[in-house]
């Protein structure tokens, strides 16, 4: 870890603000654009704008913390590092230091499948919370072996994402002339064969577009089937509809992650948090249940635990953290949106995230 | 078509990017203004920009495709060039490398009774899906005779606009100077009798406005007595109101287009998109029914179709595209647009456009 | 009158554009601003940005035309000139071009109490729709000697403004360093016994606020009282809440004005048209009932019509037609506020001022 | 107190317009900032944005004045000074010049517990009206050593603030480098223990947060033991939920003062005016009931006292016209509140602040 922090850092959330300093533009615009014209980027972020708490007045914090246990794991916060590919674009120590920051601030991290380091360095440097995010892969084989690698690595989880098949281009990186650097790989997947490309020259008379979206395309088996190959609880990523959140528990999931893919998945879809009570509705009170999008302080955290979440995952504050000052970078990025969260159980008299709950929510543009 | 596309390119919607480098400022203050201060042509872009769509995970895309049937017609997706008056503004080659491009795009065009090129031409290079907009002209002998040849040339059905009668200037055009060019034609009517001005000094003592609007009226017995000339199907352009579409079909018309006339007609009026749904219920499940108005990428052509539309057309777009970058453009322009209206379809887990529903419709100012 | 009108006026509003070519800006703001920081004259705008209206298709518009009975009198059009005191400020002839361009324009024009140009004068260059607009003077004596002059001269009207004792000041022109000329004059009241100031040091110990509020205070007998001494018909101007609606008419008021005073009352006051239709619904179908207040448009006069309006009000258009080209741009400002409503009526196919209805009227708010 | 007054000051809000010119740039961003990024703070302001209030004509004002008898006390006005600590960071002579402005306009003052000049010092220069407000010490003797000496230099009401145990740091000012200059003291604490720092490094896996706001922590039943030490009535400040107010009131309070302490306590508490009507409701018509945060205008008082407030608070624009013009600025501030309220009783027929009640609230975002 470097040596000291940065300055100007007073909140979680300044991270992004010095991120364009680390990271050069065309690059920037990648990790922070959405797809199309960024609408549900935005949308995610003005969610919790519109939401704010209710202070109380002389809580009983005495003992107050912030465990929590999900699949069975005992966690010392609800701040988990979302899955992220391509680290490298940030930092050339990429997902190692991301892990090394995560483990100094306590937080569960997810390894992405298309991680630039492997999967096995990843979990050589994390803490004892580590949760590997799949892809499904064209080969059930390949699947089943980057499945066989995490538990050998001692993966605690499986995130499958399962948005990822539809994304629309960011038309922010690609007015900033963006380019995958020729060199970027996806670690874990060197030695499996080759994936075809999604989007070739179509048939003729056919759609590229849906042709792309129905060549080895996942279904609701392959889930069925990824459960029973694994004692690894499944965390389905990317649920929008309370349908889907139906479906994803009846095919194996253990639980769910509210989430548009960062805003990446087709412009319009909905801001996580504004879905996320009728997801919550979906699934019952006991359902685990994380979201992200939009998550830029621990307020944020606070308020989507307030509407239904268990936890809240983050990404491209991630990414800036760790383009900024790496390992420390991280750990203190997580350690600020604890904080802040932990402020806002004070100011609601909230001692354990048990007590966090709607009735402490402000709706601003109710008034 | 020239060799290749411009570059930057990245939606159907840069096209417009790119207009202000192809077209005179005032010629594109013409073509993109509405009337008075444009508030309904801002209404028609905002109307769609609060809407978005809620997608679905693992939706089964087999044999998913952008076919309808419309007046009896097959097209290959609802994505169609709305009538626009004069494209000589906007390319030497007008109209027909319109035509060209609407005809590599599998697209069904509408020639406009003000064609810079005549209709018989503009005939020769379009597709098979063309259709013939249709101004009523002072003398029914003329207007017969525009029937006739466009029955003669192929055109499948009338397009009968409507809502041309009232149209208050645009202050954008006027303000940046803009002028008709002394040597515009509107190559159709070069052989007919003089169209006598609708503006001339009024009466003393009666109301200009008053009588222009009443001199040479039509009436819904002309459309009456159009439907009995001809076996071609009519199409009434400019509905708005649900009365208006009961009258125009109770007078012969076969389908409606709810429009605005791209924010031409009187500034304040509703965005097409507004009204479209209470159309929709006027009218009942079965009749043709399309809608213009604010339409600039395949995610709107989605919404319109989930709130109603059996398929949109494009007026500003498709000039813009002309300008750019002649028959080639338009073409790309109408891809472009197909392929986000198959990427909305994909994402929603539409196979056809029947599933479009208002149910994957997101409304974004309800949270 | 000038030999012609001026480049660039493409709108009725278009005249407020030129304003600032014609009056000093301290000035201009004394004219333009309303009181406090511009909240209500703000709010008199934006309702009407609020409203649209729905086209309707082939309308017939025989026999159209824009007349009405008001109080009797038999009005060509609607648009009626707002009182505004001291127009010398505007042009050195004052309210005698005022009038003269009213009378060109059919407009029936309010002479204020507080003119520069005596009323005698205006009435020998006003049209035959003259009203005399009254504000109470501190002696009954003052206030009768203006209502005998004003019979003496033609006025058939009393506009009785009310909601002048209370009058914030204007933040816009006070920052403006806009000072009365010390050569301004009331012309009708130099021969009455001087006012004493509303706002001299207080009393010790007394709020100079409530002290001016309540010296000379008027009260409904006041109303009462004139009334019984003319038979011109009293015309209520300043009302804003329904129960003074009703006070009006029972202390012998024939109809009403619904005003704030064009914003500058007191800052906060509600928008004219937001309260209009509670105003109609107090007064029943008969009562004469005009508005102003955010009327700069044909378009305006034809929503406070559609919200329960017999006629509408301007002011401040007024003046800046005034500065901007004499008599001849007042009387252009009227016949095209005319022509605009005239347009929004052959667009909704209203042949009368009775069938604007607010039926026609699109909320786009709602949307 | 100076000789005149500044120029350009035409209402109480023009005090902040010129603090800029006053007060260098850190410690403005300090004085004017809240915690976070200013949502409270903004939304403080922009609850009385919304809010209009509804003129009446004629009203009868004779005998009208703005008194009222709170906690047993008769004020001649409902404009006090808030508590606002170390006012040496506006004026050399800090609270000693407020003092003397409240004075000369006959306001009742809150002098703070960390106020820079010694609340004996405050009570030579107060008015009769003066309150102290406390802040619970960590040793109890040290608190009821001050409530001894508000006694004795005759204070007659204690402000017992609850809401600051929980503050989030203020971006703007940690943005514009501001500290806390060093020889800033709290006069009145010189001679106690020195209280032990809130924040020091935690305990090793403790939470630096959660350790903080337990240790010495302030509960209901302090508030007990306090009610029983003093006759002084005292007002519990920091209300924002209802629930709360009946705690207060059940624990010895008199009063309560609805505030989230001008948004500097957590970013995203509710304005305060947005809560007042249900703390009003919860408490019942007779609980005398202040609000503070947002108030710079008598306008503002006017809305608060509308909407269940007894009376109003103002701390920013007290400090703004204390640095500006030192006594006479806040005497003069405090002078153009109280006519700004007389201006709006006036214009809506209030002749008491018992007048003043919901129905002459407009509500613009409800047109």
């Amino acid at each position: 870890m470097p040596a000291r922090l940065p300055d100007g850092i007073h909140c979680a959330a300044d991270y992004s603000r010095l991120a364009a300093g680390a990271i050069d533009a065309p690059t920037l615009a990648y990790i922070d654009g959405g797809s199309g014209e960024d609408r549900t980027l935005a949308a995610n972020r003005a969610a919790f704008g519109r939401l704010g708490l209710v202070p109380r007045l002389l809580p009983d914090l005495r003992g107050a913390q912030t465990r929590l246990s999900l699949l069975g794991q005992e966690l010392a916060h609800p701040i988990l590092l979302a899955p992220v590919a391509y680290q490298a674009l940030a930092h050339p120590r990429a997902e190692i230091e991301t892990a090394r920051g995560a483990a100094a601030a306590e937080a569960c991290m997810a390894c992405s499948t298309l991680s630039s380091a492997s999967l096995e360095e990843v979990a050589a440097h994390a803490g004892p919370q580590r949760w590997f995010q799949l892809y499904f892969q064209p080969q059930r084989a390949a699947t089943l072996d980057l499945v066989r690698r995490a538990e050998a690595a001692g993966y605690t989880a499986l995130v499958v994402t399962l948005d990822a098949a539809i994304q629309a281009p960011s038309l922010r990186a690609l007015r900033a002339g963006f380019r995958m650097p020729a060199g970027l790989r996806a670690a874990n997947l060197a030695d499996y064969p080759p994936t075809p490309p999604k989007s070739p020259a179509p048939l003729p008379g056919a759609s590229r577009i849906f042709q792309a979206a129905t060549r080895d395309a996942t279904t609701w088996a392959d889930l069925d089937w990824l459960a029973a190959q694994t004692s690894l609880p499944l965390l389905v990523k990317g649920v929008l509809h309370p349908e889907d959140a139906g479906l994803a528990l009846d095919h194996g999931a253990a639980g769910l992650v509210v989430s548009n893919h960062g805003g990446r998945t087709i412009d319009g879809a909905p801001a996580s948090l504004s879905v996320l009570p009728s997801i919550r509705q979906a699934v019952g009170p006991g359902c685990p249940l994380l979201l992200d999008g939009g998550v830029r302080s621990g307020a944020g955290a606070f308020k989507a635990i307030a509407l239904g979440a268990d936890a809240v995952m983050v990404g491209r504050l991630q990414v800036h953290a760790l383009a900024v000052a790496g390992a420390l970078g991280v750990a203190h990025m997580i350690r600020l949106l604890r904080e802040e969260l932990e402020l806002c159980m004070a100011a609601t008299g909230c001692r354990t995230l048990a007590d966090i709950h709607d009735g402490l929510i402000h709706r601003f543009h109710d008034y």
